[in-house]
């Protein structure tokens, strides 16, 4: 078992975001090794690519405990610079382009990865979703409500909102939030504005407990926060989904990328972007 | 050049997020091909495992064109399953965990992703840092300011929400956002709120022309909307940052990944958060 730190290093000509992904999963595999990681993006020349690795060897300097290194270069000259530097490198990316050439019968473009550098109709369509979520936020009208591929409904501080923003970041859908309010559970119905959109409508809830404390950051000490009040409110959205045959999952222990990972699966939602 | 459609199948026992990142960007290398791209995420179990194989053969039916699949699977158990498709098996986490294994000197604990399945200290920042980044877009106080690790700073609607909502969600930064307004400009000064806190700034521009179709957008054929106001705007901003020696990015052709990505670098921040 090693108790020394182990310096990791993502890097990247673009923004290092699939490296660290990639790297950070699987660095997770390894809990026994105490991991200081390290993000070099836009290594797009020879010299930034010399000072990588003037930077790597560094690291690798105090107690010679080589780094490890993840790259998605794609530029064949800078990673074989990289490769110079005292470490253990991993390419995440040039380790798939040759089976996939050989597979495709056509030669990769040795082009610098444009996941995240496209400011094309795919991007363009993310960002649409995200001010989409964000005005949605404050309030939705009719119109919104048609134009959205999902509402998200449940009761106020459940997870709706980050769950919009990220389905319209990640994914490039327009996922409109409504709220489910004390009136709705008095009247024991849907909000009548969702009537037209019931194939739309997919639910969050939350652990009673989990929302007290999310409530009490924001109201202190108030009803709306309490254990009695949130409790009814809970039992009561979840009624109500049930009732109406409203799909829902639980917030309460999953992550905004589960979220809203299951909601495009059991919602039949299509990404609508990279 | 091959014209008929290949599909790619990014599948993981979670959310499959990390498969498809990679996999999408391997795919944009070959720009010829077309793809049909599918994700299958939580495939955690063998029957899961088996549907999937019958997903990706009934994919290579109608013409007989292998489909590639990028796997994520930690599980060997599963990945073996999936192996037995008709198809181009690339594995995005094996493939790396033998050579980490050899340099590390401890075995992997073969357990399955957690980069987006984690609900503690890490994912709770990010919330965190989102929900700051959301109160911070409905007006800022003083104690906002002071919470803030970065606040950006820029005429209204130059990219600054966005790019404050994914520093907190990707990094975990409380990324605060300050409008520059008109009267700012008249002032030729930095809104005086903001004195306190000179070396959190950091300034967002845009091209004029990009900044009119959005706020034509939101206020169709307004002064607020127009090229000379835009264009005063732009500028006077520009002139207001360089005098304070706020450094600033032109949002016009740029990712929100990229933007984030080198303020993160030229502002010195520190990811928060996995």
């Amino acid at each position: 078992m090693t108790t020394k730190t182990r310096s990791a290093f993502y890097i990247s000509d673009r923004t290092g975001i699939t490296a660290e992904m990639l790297g950070h999963s699987l660095l997770t595999q390894f809990e026994e090794v105490a991991f200081n990681e390290v993000t070099l993006p836009f290594v797009d020349t020879p010299r930034k690519a010399d000072e990588a690795v003037d930077r790597i060897n560094q690291a690798c300097m105090p107690d010679g405990i080589r780094p490890l290194v993840f790259s998605t270069l794609v530029n064949t000259k800078l990673s074989s610079i990289i490769k110079t530097a005292d470490a253990l490198y991993i390419d995440c990316f040039q380790s798939f382009i040759a089976p996939m050439e050989a597979e495709l019968n056509v030669k990769s473009n040795h082009s610098v990865g444009r996941s995240h550098s496209n400011r094309g109709s795919g991007y363009l369509k993310r960002m649409d979703a995200v001010n989409f979520a964000l005005a949605s936020d404050d309030g939705q009208s009719t119109k919104e409500l048609e134009e959205a591929d999902v509402i998200l409904v449940g009761v106020s501080r459940c997870g709706k909102t980050p769950t919009c923003l990220y389905l319209g970041m990640q994914f490039g859908i327009k996922a409109a939030n409504f709220p489910l309010i004390p009136e709705d559970f008095e009247r024991l119905a849907l909000p009548s504005a969702l009537d037209a959109f019931r194939d739309k409508l997919f639910g969050l809830t939350i652990r009673p407990d989990r929302l007290v404390r999310i409530r009490n950051e924001r109201r202190p000490n108030s009803e709306y926060a309490s254990l009695r009040n949130c409790e009814t409110e809970v039992r009561l959205s979840v009624a109500l989904m049930k009732q109406n045959n409203v799909a829902f999952l639980d917030t309460t222990s999953r992550s905004i990328e589960e979220l809203a990972t299951v909601i495009m699966q059991k919602a039949n939602l299509k990404r609508q972007a990279f």
